[in-house]
């Protein structure tokens, strides 16, 4: 039990309070206190704001203000109208005291230069938003210099992906190569495929059931699996930008530009040739994966035929794996495996950096 | 790039000067400036002592004089004569500055008391020796309040077990079940086994390689397992004692207290019942593996028949596996699994530990 005058308040300001955001706050809050008497550091909600409002006083917010803000939110209203003011100008005219946690948990483009600049005056960020650190290069330099901002939950949600990965670099360990499954939606598919299921079938129902995006091209483009391949890829400190990580569409050029419900209806045009690359899989005796490779001279994001022997080959359905292969771990790899999305999982992976970063900020 | 005048210096005192430790000295001296450029502490040898000697000045100790004490020691040296001087009293008659990192790196059962004191003085402690956390309740607790000591290195080395298991619970989330295999050495084992080969002949191999503790049956007591099960339990808040986690052992109790030589003349005695266990998994169709299973009810540590898809079973090798079944992860574990000893590993460990302490205690 840490001795109350020793406690150290550290004010949160959340950008974003969807599912995530929401649930992010009902564990803060649940674990406020056994937080407070383990490490002796007060999580206090200073705002929460999102596209179209904001929690925001002057003074912390109560539970209560927060928790029925959560819940008139998930019924539908705007946070201006859940107890909330709308929102004026950016959250960069909030008076924030010296040092205060901004954690993003939306999914807006627009935070960058806020966060940043949140750096730059010596407050911490913690991300779940992935888009701040796979846009320019600079901007994911000005938030992580100095270990400033902590991102845990932008690859794997709750599995210790980036934390580790960080771990061994601190230790001087060098990365050989960084092999990964880091899509859900891509994993079941896989699954589907490999049960004989054709694509179409497959991705009609995932889609039913809200496992995939709206437009599920959003999840067949791969282009969420390159962006978290380029934010391992900067961790380690390699120069790179999106357009260096080309990722393997699960479908032809000329349904990207049609409409949703067409290419909904056009599902069947692909699954002679992801019918094909299952058999091609099958007569190896392997196994067919969404792959994404880092290694220092470059990254691949695709479907990949695995040995039967790799770690990858071993998934099954929706999981997501990392392995590391490292100076120190290179016979064989140090593997991490688990759900790698899921709003509870996501939310914890965040509250788990807000936690560290605030015992970096104790007097 | 931390600006000079933001450096913090972060005194180490570092026990035990083993392989281990001599690898740390290296790791750390190597990314000094590194860490120095990335985080903004500067960590600085106070002193390094074992059981023979200590390298102590008063000032911190400059690379040169901790890498050639590292060389005379691994030469043979002690530490008294490779540049130290002769330890006298305990490391508690060190004048340490104001906040300290005590790092245990030993496997002395005796730097329990030196350790809490370090504590109750505000420094930090980080350990890769079990000990301190494997004896009285009432010490672990001592060294663990407010998260004083970091200690991933004592269960799997430099695998993110400890860490992992702490931002769970920092997230309020609740362990339903641990299971782990946690010995390199009972894991090859059990692969010989399965590969058909008699447990004598294994054993004899892996212990001329120097696989196995120069007694065996410090292996094959599973007395180290229960150890690292101890601590993952007492991590989860646990108030259990080792009397509570009964290992089973590889041998019968008559081949406990004969002599050393007379135990490896004899271990073809232990080669039928193994065998009947290994006949017994493959009947089956699961795998034989010394697993540690923890619950909030209770733990056990024992050889165990798996069946084939759980995620212990596929494990080969030497390879340490933990899976952590929670309230959030409940369908499917989060699991980590990788080489879970070696020297550079288990330094790598230590290291990021103490970056990670050092990070908590800049200004």
């Amino acid at each position: 039990m840490v001795e109350w005058h020793a406690m150290k308040s550290i004010p949160i300001v959340q950008l974003g309070f969807g599912a995530v955001g929401r649930e992010l706050a009902r564990q803060l809050l649940a674990q406020r206190e056994a937080l407070a008497a383990r490490y002796g550091v007060s999580l206090d909600y200073l705002a929460i704001a999102d596209s179209a409002g904001a929690l925001y006083t002057g003074q912390p917010l109560s539970a209560e203000a927060v928790l029925a803000a959560a819940e008139a939110k998930a019924a539908g209203w705007p946070l201006s109208d859940a107890g909330g003011v709308a929102r004026t100008g950016s959250l960069a005219t909030l008076r924030l005291p010296a040092r205060a946690i901004a954690v993003d948990v939306s999914a807006s483009g627009a935070n960058e230069v806020l966060l940043a600049d949140a750096v730059r005056f010596g407050h911490r960020v913690v991300l779940a938003n992935k888009k701040p650190l796979a846009g320019a290069l600079t901007s994911f330099r000005a938030l992580t210099e100095g270990g400033a901002t902590r991102y845990e939950a932008t690859v794997g949600a709750g599995l210790p992906v980036i934390g580790t990965l960080q771990a061994l670099l601190d230790s001087g360990d060098q990365v050989v190569r960084i092999e990964a499954a880091m899509s859900g939606t891509l994993g079941y598919l896989c699954g589907e495929l490999e049960a004989g299921n054709p694509l179409s079938a497959a991705v009609r129902a995932a889609h039913a059931l809200g496992y995939t995006e709206p437009d599920p091209r959003d999840d067949l483009s791969g282009a969420d699996v390159a962006r978290k391949a380029l934010i391992l890829a900067r961790t380690c400190g390699l120069p790179w930008d999106l357009a260096g990580i080309p990722a393997e569409p699960w479908f032809p050029p000329e349904l990207a530009a049609v409409s949703r419900d067409e290419f909904m209806a056009r599902l069947e045009e692909l699954d002679a040739p992801l019918a094909a690359r299952v058999a091609e899989a099958r007569d190896s005796g392997g196994a067919l994966r969404y792959v994404a490779e880092i290694t220092p001279d470059g990254a691949s994001v695709g479907l990949r035929v695995l040995p039967a022997g790799h770690p990858l080959a071993g998934l099954r359905g929706p999981d997501n794996l990392f392995s590391f292969t490292t100076t120190r771990y290179a016979e064989r790899p140090l593997v991490v495996r688990g759900p790698g999305a899921g709003v509870p999982v996501t939310a914890a992976g965040v509250l788990a950096d807000i936690v560290a970063t605030a015992r970096e900020m104790r007097p």
